[in-house]
């Protein structure tokens, strides 16, 4: 998400160390609890991941960005809220495995990323075979991704990586704005609610599958 | 594809057994040449295969139906034809494994299948489990599916299925008709010129994996 930088953004920041964390952290002290957690690539000004943490109180989220700017957006509204169950962490994706021990995160969201649509920026896509595995390392065992868009391209792209990295789909939606059951439960990120009547809503849920071990 | 049945359908195939097969068949003999068999299995009145084999001189065509009445629809069209690559076989598409030796079929094509949308006829579905399975006994070594149809929860499931089988995707459309690139090689069936400005068309190639010898 493109957004204007937003002066002080660093100072609010700053000032916030324990919901925003910039270096690796301890997330078990952070949170206070042995919760799952759960992390969203790419977080945008934070509303899927503060919707999503009102629903499940059960579950601790790290929303992630590489923007201050987005972040202390974010931030303003995780300080609005009462939530306790939500970190931000202001880094890029490229350095995930910084931030995480091996098999710490049990789901990792992907909402709206940027598509990058130039051949020559491929690898810099969020579904690309590079970021596939830093998502591996740091994930549970079989563990999931779950990822919409609105990028017909993107998706189109993310479906065939994926699959040619060894994930298999649990569940695909190329209009998951018509799956009225779903509704109930789809958290909206922001672009969600501005662009959802301009097209089709893509969504799916990819696993990450167990090597057998005369394959290592 | 649900057609009226044809009066004298059985009578006008029984004349033509040299392009229409009913019994498992020595295809080098049939086609007098030692070329790539493609097949199509639910080929309805025949349209893509024809057009396939047009443009494609130098590759067998198989055209499967278990219908006699738009099998005979196809014959009509294939003996208006000059065409002397193409051959029709009278076949449910769970007896493959007794029209084709093992290995025999380079490439398979699905075009607007039945979605069969009830759960309770998923084992109906040409992209369940079980057909997938048939498909890659006949199928070469790496043999790949293409597929393509209208209807989006079938793509949906069959994206799945084929996943979950272990095929990757190496390439997919989910609105086939506006990549311009591809609409010069787009053989368009009966159903798909029909339908096409309803909604998009979704399309796939979709690859068996070899496995490794340590999995058998």
């Amino acid at each position: 998400m493109r957004v204007k930088k937003r002066k002080g953004a660093e100072a609010i920041l700053a000032a916030h160390k324990d919901l925003v964390l910039t270096e690796p952290a301890n997330w078990l002290e952070s949170f206070g609890n042995q919760n799952s957690i759960h992390i969203e690539v790419g977080c945008g000004k934070g509303d899927f991941v503060l919707g999503m943490a009102a629903r499940h109180p059960e579950i601790n989220y790290v929303a992630i960005d590489l923007q201050s700017t987005v972040i202390s957006y974010a931030l303003d509204k995780l300080l609005a809220s009462n939530l306790s169950n939500v970190r931000l962490l202001l880094a890029d994706g490229r350095s995930l495995a910084e931030y995480f021990l091996p098999h710490q995160v049990e789901l990792l969201y992907l909402n709206f990323s940027d598509p990058w649509p130039k051949s020559r920026h491929e690898k810099r896509r969020l579904t690309y075979k590079d970021f596939l595995q830093l998502y591996e390392a740091i994930l549970i065992e079989n563990g999931e991704i779950h990822f919409k868009t609105d990028n017909r391209s993107l998706f189109e792209y993310s479906l065939v990586s994926m699959s040619q990295y060894g994930m298999i789909f649990k569940q695909i939606w190329l209009d998951l704005h018509k799956d009225l059951e779903f509704a109930e439960q789809n958290v909206l990120t922001e672009y969600e609610r501005k662009w959802a009547d301009k097209g089709p809503i893509y969504r799916m849920e990819a696993q990450f599958v167990q090597k057998n071990e005369s394959d290592l």
